[in-house]
């Protein structure tokens, strides 16, 4: 087994063999990766397109002092294992163990952390320029999927580094996927150029023309043969997209002849300045279930290697994930009123939205990964009077920051935000957690704030969301189930800015926002098995915050709990501790939340540990100071 | 005087005349600017290039009924003129008065609010999108810059369109300018389509091929004419970069010629699909010194309209501004070390940072309309040992806030970020006030969070920051000019997480962040005049903050004033609250900053005013809270 891959723990073994021999090492890593990631779930079918490419890669360059970036990073599991982590790879994505993305601190070999789309341009010209000055000739390359190429971020480097003439390799790691399939322009044009048909068609126009002109003379067929091939390399040039940006374009080559791939990439690090290698890969390459379904086998969870078979836990009778709630929901809101459109940058099946986007195209809108687009398109849509649904995971929508001030919340547009994957992820770590949103989006002004405890509540913010129709509105929910089975309830209004009495007692109170408060419910239930009676609010809405209830908890208590799965720095236990000053109260206040630090990964409950807000935790902060209390 | 200007009060009146007058609108609409502009200060040379643009738009659109999105929107100054604001147009950019940028709420012809770049593709998307569902055969019209085309969303926008099929039309302004000269492998391109050098070179390669192989018939030069004219049009389409993203590409056109424009627009309206109409334009045209010193006359502030002559107020023993401190100071400490660089998207002039681009070009880099990219380029220069200071506006870094927890703050990279223009920036308004920064900011692990109370602690905490180079260091800090006229005094090491003691007093303390603690300091020797002693910390850094300082205030003062020219929700106050409450003391804590709403526009004085924070807002809050603390 891995009779190759046994002995490389380095890339410095890999540069022992010779040529030839990378393409059982390929098999190998590609075998590696399937024993691995059937087990021990994680992302799949990027990885397995890339198998090839990373063995050519540290074949071919001195890593680590030559620097590979790769862009979104979870395709790295091959360069993972190629460089020294082999042995620790069933570790990851689990607490403790190594990262699902290329993490610095992790290996040397991780030039840059990554995680979030389209950054890998722009590090690499940054290491570039920084390379220039230094006089290193190191090799630098930023490897980026056709969707990544998307993000305009990703535009924004290449318009730079084809003007700071710094020597970086670009490879356009073109799979015609995201996570779903890629969108927009841009990806007709690459599948256009892959397939020359910008060339073909006219080389095409040339020859209908040299036909026509047959009387010129006999010779002119002739001619045109070899206008033909003059033509050939200077059309082909001109008319390319990243040629006009300044790059060197080579390409397209095939991303899976591993040889090939060696011989070009030896070829190109002779090459000064900008370049752009083209390579066309399968997502999934190798393994065929993960071929015919990219998208199931994106992270598919568990699965038998063998036969490509998915193991889902049994759904039967489960409460639903709370993306469900979303996407179901919004197929009924747009049943009944044609304003309504769902907007996801990339994330049709992350978000659920494919559900709408399979009853009504027309009104739901994958924009690719474009978050900012995603945000000011909203706005548009809104401006002229229909109601968007604007659904981007809280992590990604930082990258809308500006957009959801400049062009949405001081216009008051009336865009509802749907901020999928609010607080800690889980298994995705650090670059993905959710867990600035309720601080920067309860500093704009205008912007409604909520978040549901439950999957009802979801589905009722949304329908009180689109009734409402005056300013912005965002809903925020967590990755993973809800606790509710029975969810399809008639709609319910919701009073905007009400909180919700969960238990009443006079021993202590806690306040809860969003689906932590379940937490909040059980340890209470906890504490009054120990005799102890407990207040539970939850808020439901950082922003406008209940009022009322506020200062019935601040006359009544002199022990308020604050508990929320973000930041505390500015957070929902800060919007308490305003309130309070500004009204001249002062109780105590304690705050659970995430700290001051980026938690690394993990499942959501070990992290929720971690941070001292999961059931546990929370009742021991009820139970000591109820005994602080008394013991007063 | 305006002969025809006089008679247009609204589009209706435009309409009226033939197609000839309108060259003589366009004369006096630019007389009209001119004469405006030079006594009322405002953006001026973006304007003029347009002015043959706008005739031409509301001679042949129906507007408001069609759409009119001009993108950051500062040249829209004959839009608001021919809409019905030419008698209130004294009043621009005053309190009160109308806004220096399209607003819906002010006009029905604003379509859109804008005031940052690159947002206009994506909103006439999203109300392209919406038009069609409606069947509203409204024409929709983006206006973008060059420079503005080259941030990230625009791409983004232009991306998505070309699959939406709707009929947009993009104007791409092409003046060859930001507020700088634009920059990038784009505006290289866009010269090279306007020159048509592209087909030029393929026609010359041509040509040459013919004539090499003459031999072959007496023919073929009479052939490669035909040729040629055939390659033309097939050439010109395929390589241009706007149809590789499936947008049908005209121009370019003289943006001057007020007729053809019209012509060219009437067409266009009955033309389907996405369209990208190439004008080439000269910013400041028909005013000499505008055309001549572009950079200059973006907003010159008051001017000598026949002479061109700009009125600058004598700096003579005048304190610097803020952003010259930047500009000087970063040039030594690049002086010294050679791992300093300075980042500005599109901000030389703006920043200062135009300063050390003249002596170290190399490692000053303006990277275009980018604010993503220049934050993650930065990363990659810290990555590899670089000190890099990126100098982004605080309005506009919202763009990057992503960037700055994903790929500075996670890697805990070294980056220096100068936010300039933090605060209440004035006569901009409401789209520009960078009043977000500190609440954002503060949330981030691993990041230093300062803002200097005066040009000389601007110079220390950037020497500081420097010398520190272990983590994110942020340094926020005002439009305007300082207080002090001697600043450049050896550089002195600040203490990090250290407030200064600005005054002693036992009555009330108030705690200032940044160039606010001026006013706090005015205040308090006013209060001191009455004979009340007040106690003054300026606190220098709200992340770490100083616990010492907090501690003995807390022990020592019932009533404690936080003031911050910033966003009360989240921001400095907040962050003081927090450390009470987790600490467990309870002072009455008042927090002075900006309120839960937008602000408009009008002198920084005006709005600190109106928001309760300028010296006689914070003199009454401290005057009125000692009266209570004494009646107590």
């Amino acid at each position: 087994m891995y009779k190759y891959l046994n002995n490389i723990n380095s890339p410095d073994d890999l540069k022992k063999l010779n040529k030839n021999q990378l393409v059982d090492v390929s098999k190998d890593l590609r075998q590696f990766l399937i024993d691995s990631v059937s087990v021990n779930p994680g992302h799949f079918g990027a990885g397995l397109g890339v198998v090839e490419l990373t063995v050519a890669l540290h074949y071919v360059l001195n890593t680590p002092y030559d620097r590979i970036i790769w862009d979104v990073g979870h395709q790295a599991y091959g360069h993972k294992v190629l460089t020294g982590r082999k042995d620790v790879f069933h570790t990851n994505r689990k607490y403790g163990g190594i990262s699902g993305f290329p993490k610095p601190e992790e290996s040397k070999y991780d030039a840059f952390a990554v995680g979030h789309a389209s950054t890998s341009i722009s590090a690499a010209l940054g290491m570039a320029v920084s390379a220039k000055q230094k006089k290193e000739s190191r090799q630098i390359v930023a490897i980026i999927g056709d969707g990544s190429l998307t993000g305009g971020m990703a535009f924004e480097g290449l318009n730079n580094a084809g003007i700071q003439n710094s020597d970086i390799l670009v490879i356009l790691n073109d799979n015609n996927m995201a996570i779903d399939p890629n969108v927009g322009a841009l990806k007709d044009y690459l599948i256009n150029v892959a397939t020359s048909k910008t060339y073909n068609k006219l080389k095409n126009n040339v020859w209908d023309f040299l036909g026509k002109i047959n009387k010129l003379g006999p010779n002119s067929q002739k001619i045109a043969q070899k206008i033909d091939n003059a033509l050939k390399s200077i059309i082909l040039k001109q008319s390319n997209l990243f040629e006009s940006l300044n790059f060197r374009y080579f390409g397209p080559v095939d991303g899976h002849d591993v040889v090939q791939l060696a011989n070009t990439l030896k070829r190109l690090k002779t090459i000064p300045g900008p370049k752009l290698l083209h390579i066309r890969t399968v997502k999934g390459k190798g393994f065929e279930s993960a071929e015919k379904n990219q998208t199931q086998f994106h992270a598919p969870g568990l699965f038998d290697k063998d036969t490509g078979k998915i193991f889902h836990n049994s759904k039967e009778g489960k409460p639903p994930r709370f993306q469900d709630v979303f996407g179901e929901t919004i197929v009924e809101l747009a049943d009944k009123d044609k304003r309504i459109y769902g907007i996801t940058p990339a994330m049709p099946t992350g978000s659920s939205l494919n559900l709408m986007m399979a009853k009504y195209p027309e009104r739901a809108i994958d924009v690719g990964i474009a978050e900012q687009h995603a945000v000011t398109f909203s706005a548009g849509l809104a401006k002229e009077g229909m109601i968007p649904f604007c659904n981007i995971y809280s992590t990604f929508i930082q990258r809308a920051y500006d957009q959801i001030i400049h062009d949405i919340a001081l216009q008051k547009l009336p865009v509802i935000f749907c901020l999928d994957r609010g607080g800690l992820v889980g298994e995705d770590g650090e670059t993905h957690h959710g867990v600035f949103d309720i601080a920067y989006m309860r500093s704009i002004p205008n912007m409604i704030v909520s978040a549901p405890m439950t999957v009802r509540d979801l589905r009722n913010l949304m329908y009180t969301a689109q009734l409402q129709n005056k300013q912005p509105f965002s809903i925020r929910y967590p990755r993973g189930r809800g606790l509710q089975a029975e969810w399809k309830l008639p709609f319910e209004k919701i009073e905007i800015g009400k909180a919700v009495k969960i238990s009443d007692g006079n021993d202590l109170v806690v306040l809860s926002f969003g689906f932590v408060g379940n937490d909040v419910q059980k340890a209470v239930i906890d504490a009054s098995n120990r005799g102890f009676e407990i207040s539970h609010y939850d808020m439901r809405f950082v922003k406008p915050i209940d009022k009322d209830i506020l200062i019935y908890v601040f006359e009544n208590f002199d022990t308020i709990i604050t508990v929320e799965d973000g930041v505390l720095q500015g957070g929902f236990g800060s919007a308490v501790a305003e309130f309070m000053i500004d009204n001249n109260y002062n109780s105590k206040i304690i705050r659970l939340g995430v700290p001051d630090k980026f938690i690394s990964h993990g499942t959501q409950q070990e992290l929720r540990k971690e941070c001292g807000f999961d059931k546990n935790s929370i009742l021991k902060t009820i139970l000591t100071n109820i005994r602080n209390t008394v013991s007063k």
